[in-house]
């Protein structure tokens, strides 16, 4: 009657408007905690310099993007300014099947298609402390005119309507709470029945075998 | 275009087989950690030695018990054994206005009633590690017969099928391993969108005035 406790990895998702911080929030929790994976994304965008293949993304022509398509080999996807970008199966299902919490950063349409597809994935959205935080850091990035940075704004809008459909919101208000907190947030994930299936399962027949008197 | 934080109080229903050990965690949970109140239910029940009025429970007659449910005073009850149990809806909602997440302990049926009615209410099932600690934590309370435990245990297995309609589950391996557990997955809780609304909307409404140019 013993209880398998063998924990299942889940597929986190994070997603958050451009400059919320999630990309650091990110690469910290794989490195400050064990047993994350960061999912590695699929482009056909030029790399740009400083990008390794693998690292940042694994850049592929269109003809390779397309191939994985056929294949299956994609858990979402989607074009993005005459690019594709998108998650590669493999990886993500070799990491959860080791027991990892497979961490994706995608927008938010793909992170919609991939709850629908994995209803156990746990969807997670980062949002600064401040509309004037954000505007100051996407300000500060210095990479962006004003123009942009008010496209960008006007994109997080839009984005803001959809983040009743998350499971978490994280506010970002300093990178060090905030990965203490999403960490703790993906801690909770693992306590919902339907990733203790087994456990459960357990308890239920050693109680049903108890209570017909066969032990 | 300051956003207001002010937390919201969360209902939050505890149930757990006889044996668990919920009654100790929640006092535990609610002793050890700020911001929290502990509901008191209603009964009809006679108060055992050492039981206070307004401790363990609202002891009162089947009348008065009769009239708020009249009122439309309780947030749920059942009969049970030939006696009443419900919960005050003034005392739950008061704490709620000031902040406080309330605690309840209620059995699957009734937590399930509370859940339809407020569903930002989170449910949480606690699970002994195992079925054998379970029988014996029973066995050595000592004060029921081998009869009444293999019900109670036949009980727990009934109950076992409906731990699926849960928000959480927590296995109490430990009561003070599992009162942090407890207080994290309420900490979690608190992330829900549903949760910050109005933060949300502050976000929304400042990102759209920000890109209509009106600052």
């Amino acid at each position: 009657m013993g209880v398998c406790m063998e924990r299942k990895g889940l597929l986190i998702v994070v997603s958050g408007f451009a400059g919320s911080g999630k990309g650091t929030m990110m690469k910290r929790l794989v490195e400050e905690y064990e047993g994350y994976a960061l999912s590695v994304s699929m482009t056909t965008r030029k790399p740009r310099p400083g990008e390794v293949h693998g690292r940042e993304y694994f850049f592929v022509t269109k003809e390779e993007f397309e191939q994985k398509i056929r294949e299956g080999g994609l858990i979402e996807y989607a074009p993005y300014v005459e690019n594709y970008y998108g998650t590669p199966r493999e990886y993500v299902e070799k990491q959860m099947a080791a027991g990892k919490d497979v961490v994706l950063e995608i927008e938010i349409q793909g992170a919609l298609k991939v709850k629908k597809r994995f209803p156990d994935s746990v969807l997670i959205f980062v949002l600064p402390p401040s509309v004037e935080e954000l505007y100051r850091r996407l300000k500060n990035r210095g990479t962006e005119t004003e123009d942009v940075i008010r496209k960008r704004m006007s994109r997080a809008a839009e984005e803001a309507s959809m983040i009743g459909r998350y499971d978490y919101i994280v506010i970002n208000d300093g990178v060090e709470e905030s990965v203490r907190k999403l960490h703790s947030l993906i801690e909770a994930a693992h306590s919902s029945p339907g990733g203790n299936e087994e456990f459960i399962r357990g308890i239920r027949d050693g109680l049903e075998q108890l209570w017909k008197g066969e032990k």
